[in-house]
């Protein structure tokens, strides 16, 4: 039997993203799941990522970087896309962005318990301050 | 004799940090060393490292979560500081803020050669809007 690590889970993980297979996304994230230190759950978790794909249409989660750990990975994620209207409190309004997450993550019995992100915000500033 | 793994090193390089011991900094940062994807250099490094402690005198550098896979490192680094005047573009005027850093550096001969680092703005900003 192939041992399954947290690298293998998370890398399934993202596919489950990517494919948008909101289904299987229990079984990669606990019911209990925090974020960035609170109580979040798994409903929220999937709403947040459902809510990102309606903004996004064109969002892909693209693993640059995986540092693991266990129980601990860590994850430098790179987009490339375009949101429709505003994101993260800036006006995109459907124009290319380029940005960075530098996300840990916490597994407990194969799925993600916890979730400390932070999006490279600065680096979208920037870039719509180029295109003025 | 002991060996000494990325993780001492780096929880050495904090302490140099936090110590302003520039002069040793050259132990912990590779001359050559990149940032977030460009080539960066020490002397930049350092540079950007004492403006920094200039702006936010009670700059303090604490390690909240460490994963480390070598040549990896990956920490999130928390601060709760007042910076005198702006930080990140960021009105903050000697009020006190706390937020959390996520960054990723590469090893190489046993010290850092490049680092993925993003500050957590958002926050920042959702403590200033509170302050209104």
């Amino acid at each position: 039997m192939v041992e399954t690590g947290p690298s293998d889970i998370y890398r399934n993980y993202i596919a489950c993203l990517n494919g948008q297979d909101w289904p299987r996304l229990g079984q990669f994230v606990h019911d209990e799941v925090r974020r960035n230190g609170k109580p979040f759950g798994l409903a929220n978790y999937r709403a947040m990522l459902q809510r990102d794909f309606e903004e996004i249409p064109d969002l892909r989660f693209d693993v640059r970087l995986l540092v693991t750990e266990p129980p601990y990975v860590a994850s430098r994620l790179f987009f490339d896309c375009r949101p429709k209207g505003a994101f993260l409190g800036l006006p995109i309004n459907g124009r290319r962005v380029t940005f960075a997450e530098n996300v840990f993550y916490e597994f407990r019995d194969c799925r993600i318990v916890e979730v400390w992100s932070v999006i490279d915000k600065a680096a979208i500033e920037a870039q719509l301050e180029g295109q003025r």
